[in-house]
């Protein structure tokens, strides 16, 4: 047993789509969210940025007490998981891998990856299945627009002038795919947010939640190490390394409600 | 007479629609631009963060040794040029005031303001024509999906489904200023690359560009001065924080041309 917090970063709020997984598979784990936003997005920047910024958000979440750590952020688990884990000594995991795993559980012919330009042009997703040996067809599609549409709400309002463009975005990206895919993995956190017009623009298709994997992968860990909590209150604390306007507009937008954010400063390396 | 280069500074590189104007307005005058990618995009910054990586800019290019500094991001033309012109010596100018000169030179019943949150938020482009007792009506829209939409070169296909999304989203923003405003300050750098799109929405519009306003007030300046440059071999050199290929394609999208960018490291204070 161990009931101290959970760590879990990403380069803004978006990994809150993460938390809400965490909440629902982890229900008696408190969590620590920091949300890099002084650096967002992370899928703009160079890896050696990347890694930078990492250490020091698993720096800062160590320095509250975190038992392990879990890297919501698919840049950051793309470029900087493994540097981690070499340099400190929590259990600590990122998207990629468990959503590899689960991928292999599955029934697959074709998978599509979407994400930001960091994500899917690094091909990470795509090597790791490609190294499964499967014997499935892999695509990659970069949509840098999806994340500020979700963070404008463009889901909110059905058939609104934003819903409309949202669907026109969809269709652009991933149009090209229907009937091409059996899966499409949601390879940036703020995707889970708009799931249900991914579905309907690719009516059909089987969706996988990286935040899910990555949850589900982190109570085996729990388990296996006797680390779960056994906590009733459990708690949540939100930090960030800037905190504006924007900052505290999206985070309701993806819970659909408010929370109490605490501005940080982290030194830059 | 004084053949330095001008220094041009801005979150990212939408300040290159900036630089086309100086390359107009100013043809002999030489140019260093700086866009501070790894912090991009300002917009979404806390007022403090923002001051805090203008004076970085600002001391870079005073190392490269220009004459006098334009800046060319709106939200730092908004906190951060008062702070930077009791600091440093060289004439620096944001892009907000020559706007207002501009503004308060033309026939206007009504203006628009558009930019991202930070810029319509803060209200000073508002504040400021309100000063002038013009008695004219003024709105502010934020609209931080065009920005988004500049880099994916939305604006490059007509009639594409990302064309369509840029055109419904500009309705979205825009729409219900239809009829109601003579004049619409573009207040973010990307936004003269969709100057077109936007006067298809909203017909009859005049719009303001505060790149070509600051352009015509640095060569006022620098002619009371006595500072213009004589050059004929003028150059152009562009620098960035954080060399990512996204930073190398919206560069090609706003430019419609390739050009050689190299990065550097500013510390963070």
């Amino acid at each position: 047993m161990d009931n101290r917090p959970i760590g879990l970063f990403d380069s803004g709020v978006g990994g809150l789509t993460v938390l809400k997984q965490i909440q629902e598979i982890l229900p008696r784990e408190s969590v620590i969210y920091l949300g890099d936003t002084q650096h967002l997005p992370y899928g703009d920047k160079s890896k050696e940025a990347i890694i930078r910024f990492s250490i020091e958000n698993t720096k800062f979440l160590l320095r509250q007490n975190v038992k392990a750590i879990l890297v919501a952020c698919n840049s950051a688990s793309s470029v900087a998981v493994e540097v981690l884990k070499e340099t400190f000594k929590v259990p600590i995991i990122g998207v990629i891998e468990p959503t590899i795993k689960c991928i292999s559980r599955k029934k697959t012919s074709s998978v599509l990856v979407i994400g930001t330009m960091r994500t899917v042009r690094s091909g990470v997703y795509q090597k790791k299945l490609q190294e499964l040996n499967l014997g499935i067809e892999i695509f990659g599609k970069d949509c840098p627009l999806l994340v500020p549409l979700v963070e404008e709400g463009a889901f909110l309002n059905k058939g609104s002038l934003l819903y409309n463009a949202l669907i026109s975005t969809l269709e652009y990206y991933l149009g090209e795919y229907r009937g091409r895919v059996s899966h499409i993995v949601l390879g940036c956190t703020h995707y889970p947010a708009i799931e249900n017009e991914i579905r309907f623009v690719m009516d059909g298709v089987e969706l996988v939640d990286p935040g899910e994997c990555a949850a589900l992968e982190l109570k085996e860990i729990l388990e296996k190490n006797n680390m779960l909590s056994e906590e009733k209150n459990r708690f949540e604390k939100f930090f960030v390394t800037d905190l504006s306007e924007k900052t505290v507009e999206v985070a309701k937008i993806i819970l659909q409600k408010e929370i109490n954010i605490e501005e940080i400063y982290l030194p830059e390396s």
